[in-house]
């Protein structure tokens, strides 16, 4: 990374990932990437390969996930990144998503390496009323908030949300941290096993702009800086539950249902007991909710999480140029040498 | 039956079964049942047992499946309750729901018996939005009927209709069909295996709202006779399909999702294929849609059902008097008598 003139200068994004089906019951990204397959088919066939500014991998995460219309077959893949699961012994009883997750990383990574790609985006859905979110690891990684900024000028009829949760590197869990920049594209509400035109449409639409920005940086195209708002996670909260059979008790109230990056405030309604009993949120200070009543979440304890709205400056970037880029190519350190 | 000046007679209502949890993950009915168990062991213990009206027995329909969080787990319970099924031939390596669905046959039936409950109210939840739905396969069974007609004037915060499959007893294949009158009372939108406050009230004030119909009914007050307009399927419509893989290519049309019974004309907008294309409704005539993007039927070639919509006169009933009710003992003749 170099800044001149206040503007950051920032490595070509010379291979970008575009993943569905990393959940194989989330049918929007399935079915989109199978679209993107089919028309990039196509246009190869018609196109004598036209130089393109940068080439775009598409993947199905779980292919066998997707066959069986299940989020996973043996275990959440989108868990399977950390560093200790990609490098640690692996046993040939382990689960499916286990050995899925290595050749995955072989395919985009290694996670970390100068081999991985360039951006991972990998598509999700929610059954919780978030609109389209982009949620990555990091609140000042310049290329995914410019991205984000991006679709908050050309997609319109969706609300746009920066999530961000605070995990290091070698800690983070999901697809999109194996390659150099990433971020999970979360678009909801759609019941999982279920494709809603709608949603389906604003993702293909928040890839397609995506995509257009990366081809308009990787162009030398100067973007302007400017403030994003990022939620930053800060806590998840359970429902209640039964102590002796742990089955919950109560379900979203019908006043917070739906109503994610609405402002929760100490005693406003958390959730209805299935007896008919309202229960407040008794926190000591307003947070965002979101992820409210998301169906993966009922066996992870989690029925909805909250998390505190930041500004963050981003500050004007543009693409290295080739002379800048072997100025500054980036100097990996491995293991051995930490 | 009996008719006394144009007041239809009809046996009293003495056992009636809730079933919730047919399908695992439809949870409302799942939370309801177990809810219903919780109030109705404190009403036992604190009441000396007072006579009611009506024995009111709760079941969850499919235990495995409810545990594992699926719709089922080797094949659809509520397609298990055909004559052919229920007494048919039995193998060691049955699916489990077949060996499920004689058990309930035995607890709730057998079908077609004068031993079977005298009404199963069976609970669903769907992803369409279709309210809240009594389905059966009669449209001259008065007690359903005027069930529905009490819960139009009880329950006026959700959008209520009568659907009616015009299948005969010997070929019904749902749980609702083992007792002497029945319906599936079904409740969207709600995502599979998510609860919605909202949508849970509706079924819990349903079942309330049927239950004090039936002791209302038992303790012999008249109910006037009206209207009601019925919902008869006529057809199902599955989506557009790749030739080859047989994977979906179109999504249910926005302009027609979430419009359950809302008419649909020939030429109207039915889907959008997934690179963007409209493809509209072929039919001749306009018939209503519903069960809209309902997720469990993507597997069975189902993306909508259509109906027509006719006008039902609903005469008024009455309980049979003890005295009527031994004058009228319906005689059922077994197999062998036929």
């Amino acid at each position: 990374m170099c800044q001149v003139a206040s503007v950051v200068c920032l490595p070509k994004l010379s291979r970008v990932a575009v993943c569905g089906g990393t959940h194989g019951n989330e049918l929007s990204g399935v079915y989109l990437v199978r679209e993107l397959v089919k028309v990039d088919k196509k246009a190869v066939e018609k196109k004598a390969e036209e130089e393109e500014p940068a080439s775009v991998l598409m993947v199905l995460s779980n292919p066998r996930a997707i066959q069986q219309g299940q989020r996973y077959v043996d275990t959440d893949l989108n868990r399977c990144f950390t560093h200790a699961i990609l490098n640690g012994p692996m046993l040939d009883t382990a689960p499916y998503e286990m050995i899925r997750s290595r050749e995955l990383n072989g395919m985009l990574g290694p996670k970390g390496s100068p081999e991985a790609v360039d951006l991972v985006c990998d598509l999700h859905n929610t059954t919780a009323n978030m609109g389209l979110c982009l949620i990555a690891y990091s609140d000042c990684d310049w290329i995914c908030l410019h991205i984000f900024r991006h679709l908050q000028v050309s997609q319109t009829s969706i609300p746009l949300r920066y999530i961000h949760f605070d995990v290091s590197n070698k800690e983070s869990y999901s697809l999109d941290s194996v390659g150099k920049h990433g971020f999970a594209m979360e678009i909801g509400a759609q019941p999982h096993s279920v494709v809603r035109s709608n949603i389906y449409t604003a993702m293909k639409l928040g890839v397609q702009h995506m995509l257009d920005w990366v081809r308009s940086f990787n162009s030398g195209r100067i973007f302007e800086g400017g403030f994003v708002d990022v939620f930053t996670m800060v806590k998840h909260i359970d429902y209640p539950r039964d102590s002796e059979t742990q089955n919950i008790t109560a379900a979203i109230h019908p006043q917070l249902q739906d109503r994610d990056f609405c402002l929760l405030h100490p005693g406003d309604p958390l959730f209805q007991t299935f007896s008919g009993e309202t229960l407040t949120y008794k926190g000591h200070q307003p947070l965002y909710p979101f992820f409210i009543n998301e169906c993966a979440y009922y066996e992870k304890g989690i029925a909805l999480s909250l998390a505190r709205r930041k500004r963050v400056m981003v500050p004007a970037i543009r693409v290295q140029t080739e002379q800048e880029q072997r100025a500054n190519e980036p100097r990996y350190t491995s293991e051995e040498e930490e």
